[in-house]
């Protein structure tokens, strides 16, 4: 089972300048064949059939572990598309009347970027790659036998930094450029991760291979803030009470730098969300997004619940401040929230 | 993001008379159209892709949270299908020899169910469906429009129930029942769900299609104490402090049985998964699942670790003993475990 | 059996400026998820299944009957891409001797539309979406069972219109845009007759849910012509003989209008198609096509036929007059001819 | 626009004995790349893009009218399938209780045959191919170049009747057998047709490639009363008006017999379809058909249409009698009906 | 087996200026239906599974033979693609830092060609079409009857010029041109090799078909150089020794000129291929080209090779120069290299 | 371009009882993700796009030269299959009349293997998989990376080899247990070349990782001679002249046996292929094999060339007697030919 928390392990920033073509790109980053999909669905099978896992239980708590990161890196992919593709169609219908108030709403992005993105869905991520084909199963791999599901692992983190690297080297757009900075540096742990435990499991000493793609993530200015902050070293432990024996894997000295790498005992703390806003000329959520609200305000009342929305969303227009706290300094609650 | 739990919402029979046609038929509840990586990654992309849901907070919670228990039902097909492959091929090698000691270990289920169990993955559950073919991304609907994206959610449950009925009717193994019997019943409650939301934003009445398709679930063994336990009224909240509207839709009558719907807030305490034994002869997890022990023994002990797994497992060989606790006698905490 | 007629339900504008961009999105009309392609196989394939059929008459006739008029849809489709990308490549060799006359005739569409519209086939439409991906057989949903799969076909309709919205906001060509006017209008109308259909079985009311999307169709101007025409009201039987219960089904108000619904016992009128000029830099029909009619013309001869050409075809010039007979004043014969 | 006919061009015989691994054989010919989909779709938009169609006006009458038969032939696919599942699931529930009063009815179609037809279709028909995979566009060829497309249009005819004689050689069930003698006489004269426009337009004779693949259907006892017939020779014309010039191109003699090519002036009369009974366990059409059928009579009542229904459909026991008429004794009315 | 040979049967331009649209739409040479990878793999299967190959050695030798020209010329698919590619992304990094020295390498391709060049691989041909869909098993027809797989290879190069047709029309960039003029000229031989192998067998006579399509390639510039060397009448027979009775087949006129066809015993002695620039933005072969090479150069000298690179490649830079040497001035011998 | 030489690298034996379910479980050896197609196409292609290659010659030529191993191994695949499947179908009518003298030949492979095998091909191997999925583009990775193409290639080898040792667990039918024990050794020394390449460039260690998976070739029957021989120790050289740097990175100890790595300056001597017989109840190559031969013998008489077929096959009914010669005793020359 899963538990869901309304937040991001980062901040993207808010939507500025839409960029259609570049959504368009970092679908590559969500359902290409080394798209976060692929990450998050290639661990969780493993996981689910994990064959004496009791005897093997460092590894399957590292691969599980894992697993359940890859989904927060899908909802920030999914995050940065949306709010590229925010503004690609007028956010406001010109009158009262209706979306079609504006005649074509949808003629500026004609031949832009993916179709789909606007005939087929409300300006939203969709579970495809760069080119418009479908995620599906064929990209994961699942041998059941430990050692060559992680030497997949490894491969497939290698891919997934190489696909990283070329949209960042692509797409400028401020949430393109924020989502592969951090992403970079979080592939750059798990694929470290998955070559201890070969290391661990085999004697074969990978450390030499590091950087794989050579990507000097030092040099790159959206990586830097996670590296500051210590985040090439970690890897948290994203459940209340399992996947205890991450450290008995996960240990020794970061191949590129040196440094030690550490396991959080805890989920990153994340930020809200924000609230992107409604794109009434692809009906999402409506036509009339103002009729929603005021029925849900009704049924927020007939079940006794507060009049204001109780979810925690961030402030759509607010910049993007990364704090930089120090891994030592985060607080173990979050009493903040 | 996401925390994972590593226990099961519902309990499955241990190994039994492996199955591997059965366990064939049953992937389509996994990687079919109607099967759970599509419930899971519909509301997940729709919730991932909700614009303005501060406006429509209670239906973004709804979604949003069923998302979450499906991932559960994702991680119980697996389960399930691994324990029906269990003991297809030779559990043990006969000798400390090598997992050839036994000359043609797969020659029995030549031809028997879907090949890649064996010839791809170590007798483990695939993003299939039951012809074998990958789960894709079309499979997904998004459109943005929410009462378009709940009529859809209608559709894909009632669609599922007809999947998970004629897989009970194909399959006997005890795990494909107790799968079956337990999906149906909370199936029927995201059905139920979608139907509600949609009364609440357009005022139409859906009540009189229930039950759709016309299973008599109160009539199905095991279906039965999953309803006596009310399982049937439920929606448990899948998060930590998070998706705390769903009240303001998700009440009402059981448009089956009259009685009163319930938002349980938590999650089912559920139990913890079997630890399905190794298949050395198809290297699950190594053909000498021993060594990788003796491995993770002595990486525990070096990271200051218990020397025993700490990892919790069910028995493998228990039966199965439902508890049939009422919702109303459920513990908030879990000091149990 | 069918038998094929050669007229369109509804006239289309003449070959004007060529927009291969737009012609590429339309594409998601003829094989995306849900397009047209995806209306006629789904009817046309529950229809063929159809157990039980004397017993469930009504239902059987509408369903088999709408899927004969989603024929014509598929039929308007592909005659609007075609009609857009008339014109794309020049329509003239420039001189007597070859197509290649001019150097690079396709040269203008590098980059442009859907390259297989030129590189495959003769500017002509293709069974895929909008992304250039085929349409296939999962797109069919077909359960047997009857409230089921009523259920998807009301669903289907639905998403049909939000993807017939979406390329009207997009596409601004003409012919795109008499299509999607006349779509909307039809679409709904079978929208309408599923909900009937479900409401009928189970005494749901979905009245309140339309419009679904909600989209203004008394609002969108190349929609008007057909609402005052009445074409939202009815629904025409397309046999001589067959499909007589559709009015069992099909009857009481227009959700949205209140007007009531009418079962038109014939097949509409029609118009002649256009004949769509030669292409002879892609080779279509020939790069000679004056060859081709002489051969024509001598077969003729030899087979006693007349020596013009006998099938009707609309002025490819003459711009669109939209007859606004009302319904009443269709003659039952079509003597005209 | 198509007129539907709610006739077969060719009877059947009723369900006798099931044969699901048949019935996943013959969807070959349904859903493969020469199944009858693919001969319907490939002519089909191959008649709508069709340019300078007046001047070619022989060559287009020939395809749009092939295209339009070939749309019986899908329905006779199916028709055959549903036949062969007929009875693969108890036909009754053995109480008046539910499906599920047998325990397990499809426990015996576990593991064989296509089980999509079970799990997730009501014993009906898929869009499918021997494999379980689905149909898709990639199979339509339309070139546009005329000469090319009816290279292709002969070489689909030849593979298609490979793939006929091959379901033939290993599905001896009444259905298949009657459903590919059908079939090969009525493909060979499909063949024959586009052989002789190729040669129409270049010259090339291609008749001594006859018979190809070289099938020796005059020894085949269910092509035989079909060749006796003559419907070796004939080409229907499928439309009340249109495609009058197909016997410009479709004349001269037969390739293998010698004897003349003969245009028909109408559809086949064909022969009504039988209503294949309910299969409950699966729903289809429901688990309780009888109360569909109340349900119909009274929305029959209401609408004032007769207490009957009035589709005329054949007896489902009677066995199949093939009148052998000659082609010239068939009556222009269908008074009979 | 094969042996490979480091030379192309060709030469293409060196690289000049970059066009990622055109090297899009020549992907539909590579991985489209029509592409050489289906020329390729359709031979190339057929002649795997040729049954009764001794009595049936003059086609086999045909068959067996042309798949290996075939390799041959998805080479120089891949080559033209690579070259078009070439150059845009920048070439050097502008310092000795890291190719991220300029920050947005690929920001000028952005929503231009195929993204799968850039994001996935390094600025390579990838194994799809003109869409940017994979090449698959689909594309391969292999009855085993000889005169169908026959008939279906003259369609298949019928379906493999137009396509090469359209390309050339579409794409000016000099290497896109020099490739199809080649295989334009190549294709139509093999065209004529199965015509000519249909009509031994069968005695249709096929000569009057041709060109078809009806490309007039004396008249194209780029085919022009091959056919006055007689590439468009000779067979080359790919084999030290095998594939002696091709001259069985291949002989007798050619269809269009009437001109002798000519096998010739041996390969073309071809040109080395061009060693095309690393492309380090995109980390091809390496962010740091010069480390492999150091690398290379000390393996060597461990090894006892020379200090030097063995493998012949042409000058970058050299522009290309026909030799139009006559088929019978061609030594047999390759001493020059 | 390639040569190609009609010999195999290993004998198999000669058909002995058909086994058409295994057949079908050996195709994932041939189309699966890890099957010989894709080894073949991914060094392949990686070759073709190799940028830089001078500076990087000898990795440059370990690539391409074990490209064209690798054709040959799906040529091997390709027979291996064909073999099993030769007699799943009367080898000969039974009479002079008709392949149809047995009314159903195929009967008995109804619901056995693949049936595409005998509905579409002429009982020969297909480019699919075991689940009869066809092989796609999408299972080829070229990032242009070498380093990374290298890891990738590594990672394909070792799932490769978990993919051969389930066929060899599986099937025990003597042609794929000569199949799989030749290709566990051959891949071996392929997955030994990809792992020191990738040491030669980083410095990584992966000896430690051999065997992975774990499979103990040196115990298994079948792999036996080819060890002996010395085939798990040589890399050939697959050109006449061409990659002459093999040895500068295929040196060192065999990582599990510590024996030098040896690079043969040749290709394999080989062994003629059989000729497996016509199966003329599926048409292959004809349904009266004898009217193709004499015509053949035709063609060769005018055509100068001998009476007899030249090409060299091996005596179908012998068994195969592996010579085990080591290595050095093999002659240079072929003139045993």
């Amino acid at each position: 089972m899963i538990q869901r928390i309304d937040r991001f392990a980062v901040e993207l920033p808010p939507p500025s300048e839409p960029d259609p073509d570049g959504a368009a790109a970092v679908q590559e980053l969500m359902g290409g064949k080394f798209g976060e999909m692929s990450t998050f669905m290639n661990y969780t099978f493993q996981s689910f059939n994990f064959r004496g896992r009791q005897g093997a239980r460092p590894f399957y708590d590292l691969v599980a572990n894992i697993a359940a990161e890859e989904f927060g890196h899908v909802e920030l992919v999914a995050t940065a598309i949306n709010t590229m593709l925010t503004g690609a169609s007028p956010t406001s219908n010109g009158s009262a009347q209706s979306p079609l108030a504006t005649k074509n709403p949808l003629a500026d992005v004609k031949g832009i970027g993916n179709p789909q993105h606007f005939l087929a869905g409300g300006q939203g991520a969709l579970p495809q790659n760069s080119q418009g084909r479908p995620w599906n199963g064929d990209y994961v791999f699942c041998s059941g036998d430990l050692v060559e599901d992680l030497t997949h692992n490894f491969f497939l983190e290698t891919g997934a930094r190489n696909n990283k690297l070329k949209v960042y080297e692509m797409v400028e757009h401020p949430a393109a450029r924020a989502l592969t900075g951090y992403l970079l540096v979080r592939g750059g742990v798990h694929q470290i991760a998955y070559a201890r435990a070969i290391e661990k499991l085999t004697g074969a000493d990978l450390t030499k291979m590091f950087p794989t793609p050579r990507i000097p993530t030092d040099r790159i200015p959206e990586c830097k803030p996670h590296i500051e902050r210590g985040d090439h070293l970690r890897l948290y432990r994203f459940s209340p009470n399992d996947y205890q024996e991450l450290a008995a894997v996960f240990n020794g000295p970061n191949p590129e730098t040196g440094e030690a790498l550490v396991v959080v005992d805890e989920a990153p703390e994340g930020v809200p969300p924000r609230d992107l806003p409604p794109q009434p000329a692809v009906f999402a959520p409506d036509y009339a997004p103002e009729e929603i609200a005021e029925i849900a305000t009704k049924l927020r009342q007939t079940a006794g619940l507060p009049s204001e929305p109780t979810g925690l969303v961030a402030d759509l227009k607010a910049q993007t401040k990364r704090s930089t706290k120090k891994a030592t300094s985060r607080s173990k609650g979050r009493s903040s929230r």
